[in-house]
């Protein structure tokens, strides 16, 4: 199984520490600007600071997201077609990690870490959370036979604790009980600050209603903690190497969802029909985000990038009360003090360990 | 200053165990059953189970008298003086703690801790808790003008706050990092809890309506600390012969009260007009509340009391849906589930200390 190898890997609980260990320790690896060299001090600090960094630009990114989408959707409708912007996505990504890929060989050389051609055995799981994302995707149009549109905001905080039990399941990583209780508030939390007076129908949803909620769940929460487990197998190999890997197939599925859903429209409107200068915008803006998910997937983890995405989410409405004048309700204020004090249990379980 | 003194009978952290202890290996306890034969051990575990019983009472007890209040309020207006019931309920609790003095006296006879007569150094200090309870219960006319009725239910909540503020300046007494984050979710499960779609007028509450919201809970936190404060001060004083001197200052204060408020109707109908025997009930309920609430003041502490009383507050909507048919939103599913962690993290925050 793929997955022992990872946790033989990381015998120690912080094991994002003990990747970026060997990663700087491993004897092949062939960059001059190796930080081996460096005391273990400067380099807790090099880690604990590029971590920092991926983590604030998910945060920055994902709450920029959301603000665009309002944006796009105060400004009229959808025009253009979903499935080529989300190539469109992909694409980009790929384009991007393959800039960042030429620039490191032009200055380290091509080594056994850096380079794109890969084995079968290492690329055959790189499709496997596309699909997943795929499956999750095709959910979403079935859902809202049994839950509103409301209700199924207030259903993906689901994804939170999918999210943490399969983190624990599959890569074998220990929380706290500290750490435990609070990815339980950051759930509660969340899903506080999204109350609005037409959130208690969610309680009369179905029981396929919540089967299909839960699945939809678990598929997300599998296919984070799978590409975290791909990222993590090789730590030494390079980041824009399987971003690239990654995405070719993210490539691959979406072209396969627009010859399915939307062939008529791009064959008779073009494949750029409703474009607009937003739309560029929203494009760059989730393929700048997709690639901080990696980049957070490789330097910290998924429990660093569910605490990301939701702090973004309460960022996004308090800028929303500047951009669009929208207004915090109380329950807003209560699911951010108790997300803000699940942030601070997570740091101090950490600690206490 | 009298805090100083309990401050200094309390110099570890987890004084209600050195209090307990003091009470035992106190030279003149005079009590025959005195439990200081008994090993460290049973003595931990009488300890624990007097604690558990009182908090248990307290529950059960104050989450019955809501339910009380909302069934005499289905079963038609409050038609008797709530003056002349305050009244009896102090009466009755004074009554029961010379009930169960006299029942000590006759078994263990007298002595220097369980004798009715004090001195004034001792009860001067007992009617203070009651002005401050005076003087919040007048304020609660007033603040009306500033809230509605849901929102100062929403507002209450800052007693929670303002309790463990005061505990912790007041009687010097340390909660850990671990213990303060549980008491900020316990205040925001419990606001959560009461979320309705009206709740949100709070926020434009005025600066004179907050104000007088966070004095009264001050006004509320400090007379129980204040309460712990005399019942700590002196541990080995039987608890029966506190309460009655609390009870009777109580008493006298309520008829003050009536005097100034209901004078002419009582005059005019009775004292026991309108009276029910749903009313009979309120005031034994009541009664044992209050001696409930000492009990943990001695045994336990404020901390314990707070989180009794709220999780009260949901046993209450948990058995009002059974009675009264009573709906529950999803804000207080999130708001229990808060509140539970919470519990559940002050509960670890101590065993980690």
């Amino acid at each position: 199984m793929e997955y022992r190898r990872i946790k033989d890997q990381d015998k120690d609980e912080d094991s994002i520490h003990d990747d970026v260990e060997s990663l700087r320790g491993k004897p092949h690896s062939g960059s001059p600007k190796s930080i081996v060299a460096l005391g273990g001090n400067s380099g807790d600090r090099t880690k604990w600071k590029r971590k920092s960094i991926v983590t604030l630009a998910l945060t920055v990114l994902t709450s920029s997201q959301a603000i665009l989408i309002v944006w796009s959707k105060r400004a009229g409708k959808y025009e253009y077609s979903v499935t080529t912007a989300n190539f469109l996505v992909e694409a980009l990504k790929c384009a991007l990690s393959l800039a960042a890929l030429a620039r490191i060989w032009r200055n380290e050389g091509v080594t056994e870490d850096n380079r794109l051609s890969t084995t079968w055995d290492e690329v055959s799981v790189y499709p496997i959370p596309a699909v997943l994302y795929l499956i999750k995707n095709l959910l979403q149009y079935y859902i809202f036979a049994y839950v509103d549109a409301p209700g199924y905001q207030i259903l993906k905080n689901l994804n939170i604790i999918s999210t943490g039990v399969l983190y624990r399941i599959i890569l074998k990583r220990k929380l706290s009980e500290i750490q435990w209780a609070a990815f339980v508030l950051l759930c509660a939390g969340c899903t506080t600050a999204q109350l609005n007076p037409s959130s208690d129908r969610v309680l009369q949803t179905s029981f396929e209603g919540w089967m299909m909620a839960i699945i939809m769940a678990l598929l997300s929460g599998f296919a984070g903690v799978y590409t975290e487990a791909i990222i993590k197998k090789r730590p030494s190999r390079n980041i824009n190497v399987q971003n690239f890997w990654l995405y070719v197939f993210g490539m691959a599925f979406n072209a396969i969802a627009i010859l399915v859903q939307d062939f008529d429209a791009v064959l008779n409107k073009g494949f750029f029909h409703g474009y607009s200068s937003i739309t560029v915008l929203m494009i760059l803006n989730h393929a700048l985000s997709g690639i901080a998910v990696s980049m957070v997937m490789k330097y910290a983890d998924n429990i660093v990038k569910v605490y990301s995405t939701s702090v973004a989410m309460l960022l996004t409405a308090v800028v929303s009360v500047f951009l669009f004048g929208f207004h915090l309700s109380l329950a807003f204020f209560l699911g951010s003090t108790v997300v803000s004090v699940s942030v601070y249990l997570h740091s101090i379980g950490k600690l206490q360990r």
